[in-house]
């Protein structure tokens, strides 16, 4: 049984944003040598998130205008008084810090149109993400 | 430490539908003779998402009902113009595509009202799911 | 490799209220001995949710005013002439019923602003969260 774990860093542009980090999972699942088992994909900030679809340019800037649409800035929250990011801290908590993917003979099970993203929420920053794999 | 894999299909019948995939999740879990471990379901596709809740037909209404609301059709997302059905990937990037559960003493560690749901965004159509049970 | 269990129970106060269980969470998994591993939080029940993010007072009051906005009561929904909490199974559907978490050197891996939470959407009443811990 192993137990493999990997940072990955990320520098964002923008207040909102999404970044494909598909291929450097599947490079880290794939050096790993593990055979069966599960993927986690984590971000460790609370103004970020992890989610999973289609890497097309207009879906993605349809998820971003839905997020802003969903959560609005500056909509009287109360966290907007200490940091003035609750819009992003809402999304985050309400999409969810990780997602979890299967690993069956050697590869990450994904559908075709099934890409892993980070979701910059309170951007541009630097931000973390981490990957563990655990399987035989 | 075993880990097992079932494929599971599906045709659905309306646009969004709830089929209810809690009787065939938890008989591979009883097949597969591990004691502890986790279950994980997980639909390849995006524009599916899978959901626990309560397998009541008013609440899966209100459920579709709430999707129907949330994820408007033709709303003029830019992902529209290629396949004409972004407000399915945009509920499916926001539900998410799997849900994990707990095996305990050979059972899936689930509440009474909680039923596991393949939720259909874009049908009808054949679709897949896979389980995952890990555990030993 | 070690499959362990804890059975948390709360009661809470309010008809939504969040109670940030991350000590308990973190004490099991000390107490577990797991080196590296995954920490599965799971609640039992349809109508409560687990969410990580910050515990700070006013970003927990925002949080349940977007619940209370995104999914109203007494909407109209079918699932009101049986019990009268569509809305709080709404939002758990919505939510999810877990969070999945790293453990890794002994710890789980969490970022500085990363709580846990369980989230009651349909209190007051005893509730139960199962934290399971796997690893080695």
């Amino acid at each position: 049984m192993k137990f493999l774990f990997e940072e990955m860093n990320f520098s964002t542009s923008n207040r909102t944003e999404l970044i494909d980090i598909t291929d450097k999972v599947e490079r880290f699942v794939s050096d790993s040598d593990i055979k069966n088992g599960i993927c986690l994909v984590s971000t460790l900030h609370s103004t970020t998130a992890v989610i999973v679809n289609e890497n097309e340019r207009g879906l993605m800037n349809d998820i971003l205008r839905k997020i802003d649409e969903e959560f609005p800035k500056n909509a009287g929250w109360s966290h907007d008084r200490i940091d003035s990011n609750a819009d992003a801290h809402l999304a985050s908590t309400f999409i969810g810090p990780s997602r979890t993917l299967p690993i069956k003979d050697g590869r990450l099970l994904r559908g075709t149109w099934q890409n892993i993203f980070l979701l910059e929420l309170d951007g541009p920053r630097n931000r973390r993400i981490f990957v563990e794999v655990l399987g035989e």
